[in-house]
């Protein structure tokens, strides 16, 4: 077993504290990566806080990790010893089922392993990447492109591909006109991710607070949605609308700025039930999608084209010591736009 | 000006009275139309019953409607005397827009103009089929194939194209797994039709009462829906789901039934909002789209597509005295499939 530092949270309303959590021994197609960076996903803040169901704490989050491969189980072959690598949201899936073997892992029908609070095909608690080292076998393990730094590279494995994966499923691309709903960790990755795809971006932020960072990203116009006029005015425009706000928002007045077989894709999932009146998708064959992270082949498509592209998210990195507050400003809506951990604070 | 017979409605709890309403003179690119059959739509009875809005009573409902040409305007060249031909849910579209230009006149930017309780170009109220004459202009016209009788041919006109568009836009085929939900008008068209493009097709009605009909449309499995095991035996099984259904259902338990990327799409709309719960989409990047009606030029392929694979509905003929009474048989689900008016009997 190999001893790893950590951050660990021991309840819903508990502070982070320093932890010592166990992985384990290599197996013949582990890699172990010593971990640099781990982006902080509200996701995290969610399962820390036991609001998206019962957690076994101690609880180490994280599950956008970028770091070094330390070592390699003996029938690796994808990986050495140094290489740049990444983990995203999940550690293994049944490799099996058609979803598995469609390379859609995310969609696993006997469920992926998530990087943590999930349970590894050993029977063990997964543990995620606020942590100096993590063990993961090969096929799970992304390769970042020399281009990416690892600060940067660590929130494209959840909030990069998050954004990418509906945006290259339901083709944003020169001619197709997207909007992004919300400006945060996962809206800025899309209006950036969009714009290098060609397509014509407009964020809907509740504000007109980031606009300047709206454009800057890409877009190519900014609209306030505390503006009644914004749904006037942008009626029946979009191809594909991207909805990445997971409260309970009005979504049949998002509905109405669709066009002739647009779609509207929640990436995020409010804990209540959406209210959706089915006249607003009956009028123009409209579409309401989920989607869910991505792939491993599309992740690593993902990353490859961040790289060809220079996309990289704006962090902010913060040390170990401040997972707590950087929880209390994500909540507030106060990052721009991802806290990243580095991890040589633990 | 035409003076036609018809069947008016003067109120939500009048009955049925003779009536005589007017038609206009034909202009160059109009076709005057008798009647003979017309189809009761659900959409009737919600209309004449005002649950959908307010209604300028007297009004003649009917957006089904078969008959024989009599006489055309000066300028029509599609059509001539004695031909036999259709009228379905709308008269009139802008005819300018990105959706008309499409061939997607019932997706109209401006609203397309409605058989009946609609207002036409000239201003005037329209009126629908329950009546013995019409008059459209050539472009809303259909040609009923001649081996369709013509009683058979007026539910076509709604109830074959609602179902028939989005069976062909999301593609159901060979391969295809779809299944109907609710076995009634539009229900058992989808049936025959989607069998027909040659899917796999279930029927997942409230009971097992229609089995055997469902079966000989051309069901491969039919399946209650009261029966709590259909919704576990059936998960993540079908690639589309056409859902006929306008009550309010819970359709969190039908999205668990579609595949990977497969489409729930309501044909019908509920008055009050669905509850969604976005996890049920998001898990296996699943759709909810709605769909209504179909363009003039896919209508017609739809008439041909029956007549090719000698598609028809189940109806049952009634006179005109007989409308009441069919309006209560129809909301008490009493009515195998569709009930269609003798316009020769008003």
């Amino acid at each position: 077993m190999i001893t790893a530092k950590a951050r660990a949270v021991d309840g819903p309303d508990k502070p982070f504290r320093a932890a010592e959590i166990k992985r384990r021994d290599l197996d013949l197609h582990d890699v172990l990566i010593e971990i640099k960076y781990a982006g902080i996903c509200h996701s995290d803040i969610h399962t820390a806080h036991g609001e998206w169901g019962p957690v076994n704490y101690p609880l180490v989050p994280g599950h956008e990790i970028a770091g070094i491969v330390a070592e390699v189980g003996a029938e690796v072959t994808k990986y050495k010893a140094g290489d740049r690598v990444g983990v995203g949201c999940m550690v293994d899936s049944c490799g099996e089922c058609e979803n598995c073997r469609k390379g859609e892992e995310q969609y696993c029908l006997k469920g992926n392993i998530q990087t943590y609070a999930g349970v590894d095909k050993y029977g063990e608690p997964t543990q995620g990447g606020y942590s100096t080292h993590i063990v993961v076998q090969e096929e799970f393990v992304l390769r970042i492109p020399d281009s990416i730094e690892l600060d940067a590279a660590a929130p494209l494995l959840c909030a990069g591909i998050t954004t990418y994966s509906p945006l290259n499923h339901w083709e944003a691309g020169p001619g197709k006109k997207v909007a992004v709903v919300g400006m945060g960790g996962l809206g800025h990755m899309a209006v950036k991710i969009a714009h290098a795809m060609g397509a014509e971006v407009t964020v809907l932020s509740q504000t007109l607070n980031k606009k300047e960072d709206g454009l800057k990203f890409g877009a190519d116009h900014y609209f306030a949605t505390s503006d009644p006029e914004t749904f006037k005015k942008l009626a029946g425009t979009f191809d594909l609308i991207i909805n990445t706000v997971s409260a309970k928002i009005d979504i049949d007045a998002y509905f109405s700025l669709l066009t002739l077989d647009g779609t509207l894709v929640n990436v995020g999932a409010p804990a209540e039930p959406l209210s959706v009146n089915v006249f607003s998708l009956i009028g123009h064959r409209r579409s309401f999608a989920g989607s869910m992270i991505g792939g491993i082949r599309e992740t690593q498509e993902m990353l490859n084209f961040c790289a060809k592209h220079n996309i990289v998210p704006k962090i902010e990195v913060i040390t170990a010591d401040q997972i707590d507050d950087a929880y209390e400003r994500v909540l507030a809506s106060d990052v721009k736009y991802r806290f990243v951990i580095d991890i040589s604070t633990i």
